[in-house]
């Protein structure tokens, strides 16, 4: 989200909150999943990370091309990032950050595994020698990469060299600097 | 797919394809993933089928609302649908249908259930007297159903008595009931 909002020059103000405000029913109106993060523009609130960004890329032609036809590719592969490569990445992020010493994941880590490399092989094998999913850097590219990077306590990217430099040309973007920057930044204000 | 397409009154030509079509070269030209569906109109070319109902919902007053703030709320549902309720749908899909008899699949159920019971106890605490996600039946509604229909095999839905009549209410649509049958209707002709 905050990479969008750094791609499109959209000024925000963040608010931090903790495990109990989650809970919350005033934040339960916001996101009813009680997830992070909760955006809110005027009157409209949103959830769900890659809808904001889809907002925030409406009007952005750095994040979304104005023709209707590329406008719904690139919502395809915003789908995509979050429908077909990321429940198989976070099933692997979640046996190797919160079960690793379970039996049942070590049984499973294996199968897991394959079920990314093949989806990130598909991936890899449509771009190809592409820069990017649609032609230029969009909103897709920011999802997917997103995607990519929560593998990273892994070397599954890396051993494809095709993602390993797409992620590093959409890393490279000063937009994503700002934005990693200021998430970092509130990790270390509030670290104590 | 095809209630978004019945719910618009959008004609359509289905092609049915299998298993070696799906990894072929030419598939893979439209479905990067080699999933089903894909998607042709004219020139574009779309895949994911969130995706696919996303773009047919566009010009559809039936499936998305005309003022850019509610349709930016049912595209905020929709990727929830896709992205926080379905991953964990699936993985206990997979386990159920896949699995049962492997000795991690037994060890991993229960707590695949309780997550996907989190995630439904959410929605249904959002709905609440509600009878649509975003006040009349949307695109978002077409989504959210079907990935609820994914646990017709358990009775998870069934005992959440306001998730169990929003999805039959969704499901009584003659546009639904239309889509099935068609549906259907593909695996009956190929049977053989």
């Amino acid at each position: 989200m905050r990479w969008a909002l750094e791609e499109a020059g959209q000024p925000y103000v963040e608010r931090v909150i903790g495990p109990e405000d989650q809970q919350s029913a005033a934040y339960r109106r916001l996101q009813p999943f009680g997830q992070v993060p909760a955006y809110e523009e005027g009157d409209l609130v949103l959830f769900e990370s890659a809808a904001i960004v889809h907002h925030v890329a409406q009007p952005c032609e750095a994040l979304m091309p104005a023709d209707p036809a590329s406008r719904a590719r690139v919502t395809a592969w915003m789908f995509a990032a979050m429908n077909t490569i990321e429940p198989h990445v976070q099933n692997l992020a979640e046996i190797d950050l919160f079960h690793a010493q379970e039996d049942w994941a070590k049984a499973r880590r294996p199968a897991a595994i394959a079920a990314v490399q093949k989806r990130l092989q598909d991936l890899a094998a449509r771009l190809g020698e592409r820069s990017y999913l649609e032609g230029r850097f969009t909103a897709a590219d920011l999802l997917t990469t997103s995607v990519l990077r929560i593998l990273r306590h892994t070397d599954i990217v890396a051993q494809i060299p095709v993602l390993e430099s797409y992620r590093l040309r959409c890393e490279a973007r000063p937009a994503f600097q700002r934005a990693l920057a200021a998430q970092m930044a509130v990790f270390e204000r509030h670290a104590a």
